[in-house]
């Protein structure tokens, strides 16, 4: 980078503004009318149809087209009907996925540093003829990747952060999804991610046991003894300071907590309860392991408050915080 | 009750103070030295070797023998052998259970308005030669109660409580546990307790699913469909206010919680962590469906702090608090 290619010196941020009858575009607008204040390094670019994006920007106070050029700028995708507040149609679910392939496309071809993804409505897309689980695990395959690890975080200056060994699977099925193999990839990953993207050289991750008590020595299971112990072992063995399994009940306490940079828990109801309890409102969703950096709120669309301007920007800020503090670190490393 | 049986106007509330190398007997003294001004309508029965709690009270500063009388009363059950704090010796393991036994009949006999229990080992009682896995488990045991409910919870105006519908057994175990009647009767005892115990006159329970997002409609799970779905409809035909089920990740929130009486959790590492976490040091442990009162900390034994004075009685201090309330609101019942 040098001196006369200032535009190079900002960071280029891809928002997607998901589904279009939800909170996405009209949040992403109140998010966007602070960039100045938050992030003078950063540019952003707004993934939607621009009609839609004004219009619910003026809902909530705000005069799109003014902001553009302030370091803002839309890039337009048609919708395919109009999009109502609040009123999901299949037919806009080829449109949300086309912002996503947009933003997967620049980001892997260095256009874009990061991508921050508003939510989008799972059904929408199924129901317009498309299998698809989630943002997750879509951008793993579209990026190629075969293992990512979802962390839920908050903001601050030693924030919370919880990452899972399982996601979205039956609670009868995760014991046997569990696998040595599985958990040293997943701890090499945390670990290199939270080098490399969030600047910290010395990561310490404290991993839960999976059953009660961690298992009270193999009276309340065996996982701990014959998977997470293992793998916690070949796992130091690499250098990651991982230690554990602790019981999940105790190790969310400050005694444990002030000096982890990160706990792994066993599966998605051990983890998240309280991590969003402790960052209500302003938790956010990172992908480990990709070869882009994304970031999300950690909510849904919020049907019922689109176009009423009462949905809440703090997560989506925390969000973009997020991912441009990953893109200034991942700059630097 | 008469104006000539002044006696009988208090309420009577039994202590065991537990694993006598742990931090109970000094927690005990710490906790008590406030009776007069928490407790005016309480005397304390505190159970316990006579001559360790003197010891323990004065590594504590407190004067065990001036504070007698005064709405307190030591019932002195002998050490087998001198106990040292930190030092778990398996010979005073009968003494641990005596004391135990001793205010479990005197409740069935209605001597004891309510019992507390201080933390005990439960290493030291299996190592004495008697099977046994918990308080709990041994209140049901010796009360002939088929169905205990565990119920974690904190203080205050609208404390965060949470019941548990499976307790200590292996993650992998917790599916197969839960059936629809064990669920109503779980729902009914709750209903119950906080009714004639806790003076709720519409108690409101929350309940959560299974799965990760409560099973997204058969997608992640189907116990939700199956068996909690069916139970909350046959308690909701009981009269009693259960709702569910939800995604555990997004019940515990403000806009829930403020609405709910209890939470019911399906398992321990859903509901715990986040409990403990919200109510940090002054978490209690209720056990319902019992024909007695009791409560009891939320913390082990602690045996690094014992004697020490660094262990902090803020748990106790809430389990006394609130087993007399719950003395208090079935005397009037």
């Amino acid at each position: 980078m040098t001196a006369d290619q200032p535009s190079n010196a900002l960071l280029n941020i891809a928002i997607t503004t998901g589904e279009p009858a939800g909170v996405g575009p009209e949040l992403t607008a109140l998010a966007l009318a602070a960039a100045g204040a938050h992030w003078p390094d950063a540019h952003f670019t707004v993934l939607g149809d621009g009609g839609l994006l004004a219009e619910r920007a003026k809902a909530v106070g705000i005069d799109w087209a003014a902001q553009q050029g302030r370091r803002i700028a839309t890039d337009h995708h048609a919708l395919a009907v109009p999009a109502q507040a609040g009123k999901l149609d299949a037919k806009n679910g080829p449109y949300v996925l086309s912002l996503l392939d947009a933003a997967i496309d620049g980001a892997l071809a260095g256009t874009f540093d990061a991508i921050v993804t508003a939510p989008l409505q799972k059904s929408t897309i199924n129901d317009a003829g498309v299998p698809f689980t989630g943002h997750t695990e879509y951008l793993a395959e579209r990026t190629h990747t075969p293992h990512v690890v979802m962390m839920l975080a908050g903001t601050g200056a030693r924030p919370l952060r919880v990452a899972l060994a399982t996601t979205h699977l039956p609670l009868k099925d995760v014991s046997a999804a569990l696998t040595v193999d599985g958990l040293v990839d997943t701890l090499r990953i945390i670990d290199h991610d939270l080098r490399h993207h969030f600047g910290l050289p010395a990561p310490r991750i404290l991993v839960t046991g999976l059953n009660p008590h961690a298992g009270e020595n193999g009276y309340l299971g065996r996982e701990e003894i014959d998977v997470i112990s293992p793998a916690l072992k070949l796992a130091n063995g690499q250098g990651i300071d991982a230690r554990g399994p602790y019981p999940a009940d105790t190790l969310f306490q400050p005694r444990y907590l002030n000096e982890a940079d990160c706990v792994l828990a066993m599966f998605h109801d051990q983890g998240l309860p309280v991590l969003k309890y402790a960052t209500f409102g302003e938790g956010i969703n990172v992908t480990l392991g990709l070869p882009i950096v994304r970031t999300s709120v950690d909510h849904g669309t919020a049907l019922d408050l689109a176009g009423t301007g009462r949905a809440d920007a703090g997560s989506l800020i925390a969000a973009i915080d997020t991912a441009v503090s990953m893109a200034r670190n991942r700059r630097a490393a």
